[in-house]
């Protein structure tokens, strides 16, 4: 396992209820790709979304976004952390 | 205050302890400004950090990054998380 960080761009307007159902749609089935939404943050002017998780591969991250509607622009793994 | 996530590029290669003493001189000074970073993560092989923090303003975010050596390049106020 591995933390990823995942960036979606063109989400200018996003409320905060949109966000939450979208993380949710992600959290409903991530188990199927053994991925784990642990946040998500929202800048709705810049239309900008990261969303950070645990998962096996950035592949099965974009797997579980795509499903849920909403594929990332940018999958990076994020090895360092504090 | 408000939650901001802020974005360095030309990070390629930074280690663990590099990130970890970055943060710390963040966090050292952050109280200057009323600041505080709350977490960052690396991508070393992209280059790229991210550091999550609570802020007065975007300006106090960069002036902290600026007295520690590494100005941010971008900031977004992420007032939406999950």
């Amino acid at each position: 396992m591995a933390k990823f960080m995942d960036v979606h761009h063109g989400m200018e307007g996003i409320t905060a209820e949109q966000l939450r159902q979208s993380h949710q749609s992600d959290l409903d089935i991530e188990g199927d790709e053994g991925v784990h939404f642990e946040a998500a943050w929202a800048d709705p002017e810049a239309g900008i979304v990261y969303c950070l998780s645990e998962a096996p591969s950035a592949e099965a991250v974009q797997r579980i976004h795509e499903r849920s509607g909403h594929m990332a622009d940018e999958i990076h793994p994020v090895p360092l952390s504090v």
